[in-house]
């Protein structure tokens, strides 16, 4: 036995960016979710899968939050399945509905995740129909192109609820809809949309949902899918059968912690945030647009109240992204989830930027912790930034 | 922008145990493994896939986290694949080298943790030919078995370094060596060995070996699997192409950074502690097997230092453990890692031992932290846990 004492200097931190607007990257952990998560460390540690008191205490954690995530996504806490992330997310989503079907085509669009993209490439090699549909100018998925390409033989539809690099936001009731009339199943990656947009899995017929616990201020490594009651998956994590089988290891009692306490306290606040995120979204929007060169990618309607994505021409966005970087305020080029890629972003060819047109690309992404200070902060930076890199 | 200002109460607390002996299921996170971890949540929370500075920090601490986790498995940085877990180690250990081989056949032994047998299973579905190798009364893999299983289309010999059960220590050194003679990987789950047991992946000749974090005082959801420097794998999580491709996902820092300190920590003090807890384990022994009824499963010699495994004639493990836990002391029953298992362990029906007693099994494992005191006080409420469960 020992007692637990942390210095207070190791936690008491002020951000070190002067303004931070790489959250669709990921997000600073919520104060609340910590404090969350810290007994689980040092007092709560037991194995949920221990009988004694304290394996039962970290067992009922789950529970509570397995309701709160619940709670935040429309569904039953027995729809809930823990993961390690957005990414095995998805890919238990795809490959799992999939292999589990007996059908032989999947179909998805131009403009998903890599997550849902390589999945279906293995998919592929594994023998099975992988239909990749367009999407236009704006990154909005051909929905009659959904509509001719499913069938019978069609075990999933996969599309995302908000995209990740250029924002938008996928008209998902009615990709479900197609998905049903062909009797398949329909999966949507709401990585990015989750707590920004309006989601409810039962009214929009969602079948399975992926979410990520650090896009959201809660911790990384953390993820959960929803699976509708019904739906059967091949499990693709194998061992002691946690997770009503569908995802065997250890729990992850702190993580799960911490994302069921972030769905609860972000969906507490959601309309307020998301009113305040697209208003300050639109300002940063009008006033970039009035930088010469500049250009928006992603749509003006129904986009992601957190993302704004600009081209800038003849500028590399890595370099402004640097050049803005030494100011202290950050953001990205692209999106961050294709580890240190210096390839266009497909998201980008999808909508027919060129390859030069891609990478002059920065994303600006906001959370429910951005503030005025900030974004004036980032208009006051960016033209310095791009001085700096044109000179 | 927020300041972080966590109120001291959360983490503050002394264990609730009054002695804790379910170290083989979960192990309290270390002080100085918060310390390194906490930073990481709040101040430095970049994507380690940005290329600003936050993400620049972020990416080095995972750099620091792998020299150390390399350091303590003793081979290169570039050999360490960060996970969620010893079950995904473990799975994609023995699923991602054998889909790759191209051959047909598999080792392993019948007391191998879950992870590994499920994977094993899988596989056979998949139409591989495995072969589960007897242990003998002491939990010892048959080699000549192995020896005489293991032929030139043979991808994998998988044996643990050491039972989560009874605490038997493989002769890894010489199963991967028959291994070697029939041009086959040599993989082992060392989950429960890792900084007990005196290991060396390069002297040893393992190709790939699973640890976990929370088993050495880092966070749950946290593993690493080493995998030899020209060993190639089929990955199973796809998506952005992190750890060298082969475990796609948003990079868990506070995780990594975590098991990287714990791996670090322990192994600093290994060879005092392992003495520590092998004196304190054989007082445990002598003690019980004094107790009316009860005997020890599993070996005398090359027992983990940390494992002490008995059967009581007569009375439900289940119903000690409860007891137990009443008086604040908290063991198990078997292991923890089959999630509410009431059925017999497959490591003692594999021992040569009856249903029945399978289930009188009481399983003692301790830790680094364990104390003489708690010895004490496990031996004073034993005797009274047992007479309270058989009337």
């Amino acid at each position: 036995m020992r007692a637990v004492d942390i210095p207070a200097r190791t936690y008491r931190h002020d951000m070190s960016a002067a303004a931070y607007f790489d959250n669709g990257s990921t997000t600073a952990v919520a104060n609340e979710v910590i404090e969350e998560m810290l007994p689980f460390f040092t007092a709560v540690y037991g194995n949920p899968a221990s009988i004694h008191s304290m394996g039962d205490a970290a067992a009922k954690a789950i529970s509570v939050a397995r309701k709160r995530t619940a709670s935040a996504m429309g569904c039953r806490p027995s729809e809930i399945i823990f993961t390690s992330g957005g990414t095995e997310s998805d890919n238990l989503a795809v490959m799992g509905a999939v292999i589990r079907s007996g059908k032989k085509k999947v179909i998805t669009s131009a403009v998903e995740h890599s997550a849902v993209l390589e999945a279906c490439g293995r998919l592929r090699e594994m023998g099975y129909d992988i239909t990749v549909i367009p999407v236009d100018g704006e990154g909005y998925v051909d929905t009659d192109g959904i509509s001719n390409a499913a069938d019978g033989d069609t075990a999933l539809v996969s599309v995302m609820a908000a995209n990740n690099v250029i924002g938008t936001i996928q008209p998902i009731a009615e990709l479900a809809k197609i998905a049903h009339e062909n009797g398949a199943l329909f999966h949507t990656d709401a990585v990015q949309a989750f707590t920004k947009t309006d989601i409810d899995v039962k009214r929009d017929g969602i079948d399975m949902m992926s979410v990520s616990g650090h896009k959201i201020h809660g911790p990384k490594g953390t993820g959960a899918l929803y699976v509708r009651s019904g739906v059967e998956l091949t499990p693709m994590i194998l061992g002691g059968g946690q997770e009503h089988g569908l995802r065997s290891s250890t729990e992850n009692v702190p993580g799960i912690a911490g994302i069921g306490k972030a769905a609860e306290l972000v969906m507490l606040t959601m309309d307020d945030d998301v009113k305040r995120m697209a208003k300050m979204r639109d300002k940063i929007i009008n006033e970039i647009l009035s930088i010469k060169g500049s250009y928006l990618n992603g749509p003006v309607r129904n986009r992601l109240c957190s993302n704004a994505h600009f081209g800038f021409s003849g500028v590399k966005g890595n370099d402004i992204v640097l050049a803005l970087s030494k100011m202290g305020v950050y953001a990205s080029a692209a999106s961050a989830c294709s580890a240190g890629s210096t390839e266009p972003s497909h998201v980008m060819t999808a909508i027919g930027r060129s390859a030069q047109e891609a990478l002059s690309s920065l994303r600006i992404s906001l959370s429910r912790y951005t503030t005025e200070d900030e974004v004036n902060i980032l208009l006051d930076a960016l033209p310095k930034a791009l001085r700096s890199v044109r000179k």
